[in-house]
């Protein structure tokens, strides 16, 4: 099987297996306990907190660890704009947010909260100049670092600067961004951040609320006080850890990774386009790792089953949730064809892939969709 | 280093980790993938749950995986409370809840919602007789299985009896009753339960909010609509699958586990009494492994940090939250004095402890008591 849906989740990389191997050794102390062993838990979460905060430009002190990206997205998005709920009552939300910020524009709705959608042109690119003006009401914006499905990257910068002129709080969604481009925290202006191990070679159960210590949000899960009160419950330690040695080694390895990446996905994408299939964010910047393509009158789902017995493993439309089988929000919020939207998948690079296995790939999709083509033709 | 803190966190069990290495070695797919690798992830997933579900006496369906024991006592309160709020917005929880659940009432408390704290008695026991009457407007009660800190058990059953009568929903913090006494959702007769991996010698990162399928609970995170729409977020494979492995073992191991540990703790309380010590719910029902005592005039942190020294690993008071240093809710409830309730200290057994510890750990206390003892006669 060859894998090539890494925008799902990703291997995870020796240096965090043995990370958690150590701590999944241990007595199991829990981190809050005065004693020797909870104080030796507490000091590898504190060395992790600091391999976080240095990938991404912040204070240790700024991250709090949660249980994933949905988790730091609703902590995010809820927790600022319950803190700021007396200056007003309005948040806005771009149209192609992960599942995880519509969720919790979401729960904010049903409080009495006013929820906007920015729009996205053509390219799946929000237009910073659609962000709410000072007056509106709006208190939070959140615009996701790079789209999990298109793989367009946003200008997340100017957003936050318009929406601090709008004395407005800023979240961005940089799960799929991390160890893909450099991101910095401190030079996107944001005032708060999500970010995964998952996507980036660490473990499930572990992710980052990246938020500006200074701001005092309104906590969604809380009781013990951890993660000094903002989300409590004993820290996921041995995930947490394994987070920390991805991150460590993520920055050098980023370069070098987006380079060959780039040029694998070049090797697709002009296969692709012989093939005659559409390349959806394809004049935008895009993390160089994904490609969103889609063949007139083949359904995505249908093709990535077929590719799955050849040994491929891609995705359809919206991943993540195939609990979720309606046509990608992202693609309708385009413009793109119902109907055609069905037809998306979403082929995502990671860092064991290799050129031949784009030209094995190429040719097993030629022949998958010749085959489908002609079944098609048939029927009409 | 003696670990005698298990109701804090346990060591992992070699079944629980050999899984996980299993799951951490993989490729890492993404359970919600429709390709074969995130099938096989997604099957891995759904044997923990009949795992799960198999040790408490429910049905698979009613298994909702969640982070941890924080935030399933925090899906269970609020989202019982927030679906029946049409029917009433009053919640009962007992006084010696764990911060998890009682602040989850904080945020009913917040959200409008009349939070009553039900009494217990100098033991540390919920008279069920406590509970609400019909027409109250109560909707919810929640009280715990076993206390974190004294271990007492209560009478769930009964509460859950009259909690049915008085037309309001049940939910119990199962988290320390676990593998130490037999949990049986069906007998218990609650509505909703929680339990977690990590005082079961399963990893942390991983927990069940166990809750009958024909309730339709608000979540508090939802986006991608895993779970059956309860939590979303991607799973945390690793984890759930050495939830499962743990759960897969602990009824075999509990009946062997809890006489043994009832004789250690027999041999230690048996010692604690000789030196003057008070042991807090030695009158009631306790879970095996437990024992909660304090000398007066010593201040329970104080005793934690020399037994540290001596190379004994214990709690003081309210532990699982270093971050809290007040005197345990807990004891204060039960009526004990504040200054003496300082002089707690909490021992919890595990499955690794043995007799000859329990005498070390006695002479090492002796010899620290004695000298604490004398420190204090010299200042006074």
């Amino acid at each position: 099987m060859i894998y090539f849906d890494h925008n799902a989740s990703t291997p995870v990389r020796p240096e965090a297996r043995e990370a958690m191997n150590e701590a999944l050794g241990g007595p199991g102390a829990n981190p809050s306990s005065a004693h020797r062993e909870g104080q030796l838990a507490r000091a590898a979460i504190e060395r992790a907190r600091e391999q976080v905060a240095s990938l991404v430009g912040a204070a240790p002190a700024d991250v709090t660890f949660v249980s994933g990206g949905t988790e730091g997205d609703h902590a995010a998005v809820i927790g600022m704009a319950l803190a700021l709920e007396k200056r007003g009552r309005a948040v806005a939300i771009s149209a192609i947010e992960h599942h995880a910020v519509h969720g919790a524009g979401e729960v904010l709705a049903r409080l009495g909260f006013r929820v906007t959608h920015l729009p996205v042109d053509a390219r799946g690119f929000i237009d910073p100049a659609s962000v709410p003006a000072a007056g509106s009401g709006h208190t939070l914006v959140a615009v996701m670092l790079a789209n999990n499905e298109t793989g367009v990257i946003q200008d997340v910068a100017a957003v936050a600067a318009l929406a601090r002129s709008a004395r407005a709080w800023m979240h961005t969604d940089a799960v799929q961004a991390l160890g893909k481009i450099p991101v910095d925290f401190q030079a996107l202006g944001v005032h708060a951040m999500t970010i995964s191990a998952h996507k980036l070679y660490g473990p499930k159960g572990a992710a980052a609320l990246v938020v500006d210590k200074r701001l005092q949000l309104r906590p969604i899960i809380h009781g013990g006080g951890h993660e000094q009160g903002l989300r409590s419950g004993t820290e996921n330690v041995p995930a947490i850890v394994g987070f920390g040695a991805a991150c460590d080694v993520a920055a050098g390895r980023m370069q070098e990774l987006a380079r060959r990446q780039e040029a694998m996905r070049a090797r697709l994408e002009k296969g692709l386009y012989e093939m005659g299939a559409t390349i959806f964010g394809e004049d935008a910047l895009r993390i160089p790792n994904t490609s969103y393509f889609a063949f007139k009158g083949i359904v995505g789902e249908t093709l990535v089953i077929e590719l799955d017995k050849e040994g491929y493993a891609v995705a359809p439309g919206a991943a993540c949730s195939s609990a979720n089988p309606e046509p990608s929000a992202t693609l309708l919020a385009m413009g793109v064809d119902p109907e055609f939207a069905r037809g998306a998948v979403r082929f995502s690079l990671g860092a064991g892939n290799t050129l031949p296995q784009i030209d094995e790939f190429l040719k097993a999709l030629k022949s998958v969709v010749t085959r489908l083509k002609s079944l098609t033709a048939m029927v009409a």
